[in-house]
């Protein structure tokens, strides 16, 4: 698997080895089910998808301009967007409570991104893109083609730039979940202005590798993104050995793919079961490492300053979960669990857990 | 040489994992002859140093300000100083003509800073550092400790932090040059304001590894860098392997340093003794990968317009050389010559090179 051979040492294309992006479209074309098969020159490799919101807001906006996202998300994307290039997130607030018997808590709908982009306008702001997680973190959400749909066609009407992060793709473990790539729909709205993210940090559980790859038909962004490859170059031989990884299609099918669906699968349900059992109210998804869940009724008060003090509570008990404010949750109480760990683990932190809710509770009434 | 540990699969420690650390502490502490051991924790590992140009630009200035570097310049670093931070280079320019016997060209004094930084300040430009490159690209100039101490008191006592490129600090392939570290000398003038990078791109031939380092006594510097680490991170596996090379001592003494200085020393002999035979004036340095070259006498007019054509017709001819310009050089004619290339491929190039200079002469005056 280690080859260590002179052009792999020398200064790559940036924009990855034509080796990986070959490997790569191939690869997006096969788990993504596109109709037509993708082309490697739409493939940019960088070492994780940190580093591609990095140099995306930075080539799709100027300073101070401003990405949609929906409340709550995997939270480090502010900083992504933000640290190099000083891009803002405009939240597009999704909340728990369910005012209609046909949506379901936390959903998003064009109602809402219509709202925000109103908004985020009368504030001034300039709205640039519209970043979607699909899967969903820390929902757990995957969004049907229609739903999908409906979202690209808002944006196109609205000039925006989507960024697409399907980093769970390969993470969805039950089959009521049907997740579908953007890259399988028969023509985008608005493809010049679609960008399809994925990397190997969560499905091959390998966020210590830093691979990620973007996919987008537009060849300025391409090139602008060749020009910042420099900051974010993978190196040779790891180039070399993700193009083996992806190709061992076999072993990916027949062992990797089913065993971690498999392991997921069983840690949800363990999990899922307890909560269940300590009356804990949360969303039932199947894709993704962690499961949203609602912890209000251990906060004396429902706010913000409460929730933090229960996540210290747990913290100080050696239990980390995050909480919503991590994730710019609207609702407070609500917390990210994740279930991918060993067994004995979860056991052993859910028992700390259960034994401390009602000393937390007292911590938090000061009694 | 592979090694897949669950750990170094992980999310790192963003500044480097600490065995990688360690190691450099030591390696630097060895090969820059440090007086007391150097500190692991003050050691920030990145995927190159372009990134850390880039990193530190954004860390220690503000968009829009200013950092002297003298000229000619390895030009790479405007981009990376400009693309994500906006900072701006402001050039300190080195003249070819030698006004008096006890110069050389193209030297740098404390008086050219000065002068360029009351020059700074009069165009209102507000200057928060200085970059040195020893052993210098593209001049392969190498300061005494003597040089290098003015100009690290002149940055001190305008309170600008200085960072010192030492890139090629293993390439000193002659002893008539001797390179001194900055991290070899009895305490720096101002060691919360000087920074030292080095890495593998040029010293081991690995620019597609991708990883270097910077060393700096600055925790805020360092806590600063460790937030953009996360655009920077070089794979765990990579990591692994840096750490084996710069461990093995005996092959790196025994074998590699002395067979690279060999090889260097070789095509530079090679390369020189060429350019005497053509009468082609050039800098007698023994340092890095190439040799500045004087190739005025070429130009129909010394202009950079005809260096540009000049540079146009060596390449139609399939010869690369690096021309003036490019390094920001003030002095029309001046180009980088690589020497570092198999003889054969050196030979090849100077013959063609050499039965065009005419014809390209002839192109230039339209003849």
């Amino acid at each position: 698997m280690l080859q260590i051979e002179p052009a792999i040492l020398q200064y790559p294309d940036w924009k990855g080895h034509s080796f990986l992006r070959e490997e790569v479209a191939k690869f997006l074309s096969d788990y993504c089910h596109s109709p037509k098969p993708l082309k490697p020159k739409n493939v940019v490799v960088m070492n994780g998808c940190g580093s591609l919101f990095s140099a995306l807001a930075a080539t799709l906006c100027d300073p101070e301009d401003a990405i949609l996202i929906p409340s709550p998300f995997y939270g480090v994307i502010t900083e992504d967007v933000d640290l190099y290039s000083s891009v803002k997130l405009h939240h597009v607030p999704l909340y728990s409570q369910v005012v209609r018997s046909d949506v379901r808590p936390f959903q998003l709908t064009v109602e809402k991104l219509e709202n925000s982009l109103k908004e985020a306008k009368k504030e001034g702001l300039n709205i640039k893109a519209l970043i979607l997680l699909n899967p969903h973190n820390p929902l757990g959400e995957v969004y049907s083609s229609e739903e999908m749909i409906s979202f690209l066609e808002f944006a196109k009407m609205h000039k925006l730039h989507v960024l697409v992060d399907e980093i769970y793709m390969l993470s969805v473990f039950n089959k009521t979940d049907t997740f579908r790539s953007v890259l399988s729909l028969d023509g985008l709205p608005d493809p010049q202005r679609t960008h399809i993210m994925w990397g190997v940090s969560k499905d091959f559980a390998m966020s210590g590798m830093r691979v990620g790859m973007v996919y987008s038909e537009n060849r300025d962004l391409v090139q602008a993104l060749d020009q910042l490859g420099c900051f974010h170059g993978v190196p040779g031989p790891t180039q070399y050995q993700m193009a083996q990884l992806l190709r061992d299609r076999d072993w990916l099918n027949s062992e990797f793919l089913p065993e971690n669906r498999q392991r997921l699968r069983e840690a949800h349900s363990f999990m899922t079961e307890e909560l269940k059992k300590l009356d804990i109210p949360f969303l039932h998804r199947s894709a993704g490492f962690f499961i949203w869940a609602d912890l209000s009724k251990y906060l004396s008060e429902k706010t913000f300053a409460e929730e933090l003090s229960l996540w210290r509570c747990f913290l100080k008990h050696k239990v980390l979960l995050s909480c919503g404010q991590a994730f710019s949750c609207v609702s407070p109480g609500w917390f990210r669990i994740i279930f991918t760990d060993q067994l004995h683990k979860l056991k052993l932190g859910l028992s700390i857990a259960h034994f401390h809710f009602s000393s937390c509770l007292l911590v938090q009434l000061n009694i």
